[in-house]
């Protein structure tokens, strides 16, 4: 962009830079530009939608993520929740209020990394809002996507026997968020997982296409909270296997210096991981092109929530989930 | 609610209290509670989406409108951009940066004037997203409506001789804020007109249905800068009469006091009036259930915005159109 003050820029000016450059899609009638964007229906999918919320000094921190990642995050935290219900991401709304002392080459970077990452899921940005703000730089991402007709996988479906998975490692990006809360950088790998989280989309559509999962969500407030939503829905109980949550080297390095940190795998949140519930037993074994799942447990009929240590005895967690008002 | 403090009552329990007072939809096969809301799909029709933000201490004031009106307002305004197209609304997605001090029985005053303007439509509130804020109040709204397959009124439609119409009256909202700003309680009717605008949704089917627009747009950021982006999407130009603006009996005597509100009718926003151009000349005669139509203008091929005094010769208006970032 030739303009690099976003008061000289303007309102419109910005909307038409942007609109620059994104691309066209075959299920897009009319993008960006006009009151809303037009878009085909099809019959034999659904239409899924979801909204996310991404305030500075609340989700993120402008000192620990730079403009570009902080655009592919907002990207792919929203696009998580169309992996999540196995569907296919297709158009991305962006409404962003912004300091105006922040630089247009900023907001550039932003819309860079955020531009990436829809097209990394074949999605297209379709429509948004801009103003300024008086206090913090705010970020509304509206995802909506497809899946076949009556293929979504939701939270209401685990059933007494089913087996729970995981996909990837847990608690990584809570390392990274407790390092920089005390004051340490976090080393590369659990940077990353914080700062570049992934929707894991391919891998939620093979579980979607093969039925393979009763109930499914992704990781975002942590694992207890969140499979605490599909317990609730379901009207049924779990027991979690403490020795077998997926972690990761970087992790495991760390819990060996400080062995209270495997709470963080049971309730850190932003891992946005894959968490199903299935009646299959061995998906742990079969290979997915979209990551591997991990078994961690399974459902019961008793309610509740009961962590399970290597010795048979209950371990209890000392941290609840996230709780945005608590 | 029973819980008036909105630090007990907790992300999930207001999310479980907004659930509650929802009903169901045939289109939305899944609301509030998932991943995703799910939705079906059918032929013949054409998706229209729209997101629109609202931030404290830019685009409201909360010691000027009540948190039931800006829950109303929040909605209609964006209801709006689908009315613009002729497109029927469906659902609604709202995601709220809370401050953590706004009591619990306020939020619900939001909810309920939010959930009283969808249902006037029609639509459904089908997901959302809460936090908490540390800064403004901030509120994310995105619609999703229907239209007939190719129906949808553009804004890029406009051609050289077609008629320049707009519903309702202009300036009204304009002059509350101008009230406001100075100081002064605006007098109860124009008031309305600021906290309580209208999505001229049944005027813009009727519009779409009988296809006698060539383009269309709602006035959000004032007539100048809405009419504006018509004849840069269409290439054309307009002539605007300055005694054909439809102008309110309250606005007609504050007219009488300072002749130069006139300018407010021009470039003030937050009209949410349709605007639209049309090859049919006689529209202003026609009876709309969703309201009357005045003509103020036509358009030409000489690209630019002329606005022509009663004598004949052109009024230069003193101010621009809203712009976020100026």
């Amino acid at each position: 962009m030739k303009i690099k003050d976003l008061k000289k820029l303007g309102e419109f000016g910005l909307i038409r830079e942007i609109q620059q450059r994104v691309g066209t899609a075959a299920h897009l009638v009319k993008g960006i530009g006009d009151d809303c964007a037009i878009q085909f229906q099809r019959e034999g999918w659904e239409l899924l939608t979801s909204t996310d919320l991404l305030v500075e000094g609340v989700h993120f921190n402008r000192q620990w993520i730079s403009m570009e990642e902080l655009g592919r995050k907002s990207a792919a935290v929203n696009i998580s929740d169309i992996a999540a219900m196995g569907g296919q991401p297709k158009s991305l709304f962006l409404a962003v209020a912004c300091p105006i002392e922040i630089p247009v080459t900023e907001l550039e970077q932003f819309i860079t990394g955020f531009l990436a990452v829809a097209e990394e899921h074949g999605a297209i940005l379709a429509g948004g809002d801009t103003c300024r703000s008086l206090g913090p730089l705010l970020i509304s991402v509206t995802v909506q996507g497809e899946v076949e007709t009556g293929c979504a996988i939701c939270r209401d479906g685990a059933k007494v026997g089913d087996a729970i998975y995981v996909s990837g490692t847990l608690g990584d990006s809570a390392v990274a968020l407790t390092d920089f809360l005390a004051g340490r950088n976090p080393e590369e790998a659990l940077l990353q997982r914080h700062n570049r989280p992934e929707a894991k989309v391919v891998l939620g559509r093979q579980l979607a296409n093969g039925k393979l999962a009763s109930a499914m969500l992704d990781v975002s407030d942590g694992l207890l909270s969140d499979l605490g939503h599909i317990l609730e829905e379901s009207g049924v109980g779990a027991e979690v296997e403490l020795s077998s949550l997926p972690l990761s080297e970087p992790f495991r390095r760390r819990l060996q210096e400080a062995p209270e940190l495997i709470d963080l795998a049971l309730t850190g949140g932003e891992d946005y991981e894959l968490l199903l519930t299935s009646p299959h037993q061995g998906l742990s074994e079969m290979a997915f092109e979209g990551g591997k799942l991990t078994k961690v447990g399974a459902i019961c009929r008793q309610p509740g929530l009961n962590i399970r240590q290597a010795d048979g005895s209950l371990y209890r967690c000392s941290r609840g989930g996230f709780d945005h008002f608590s």
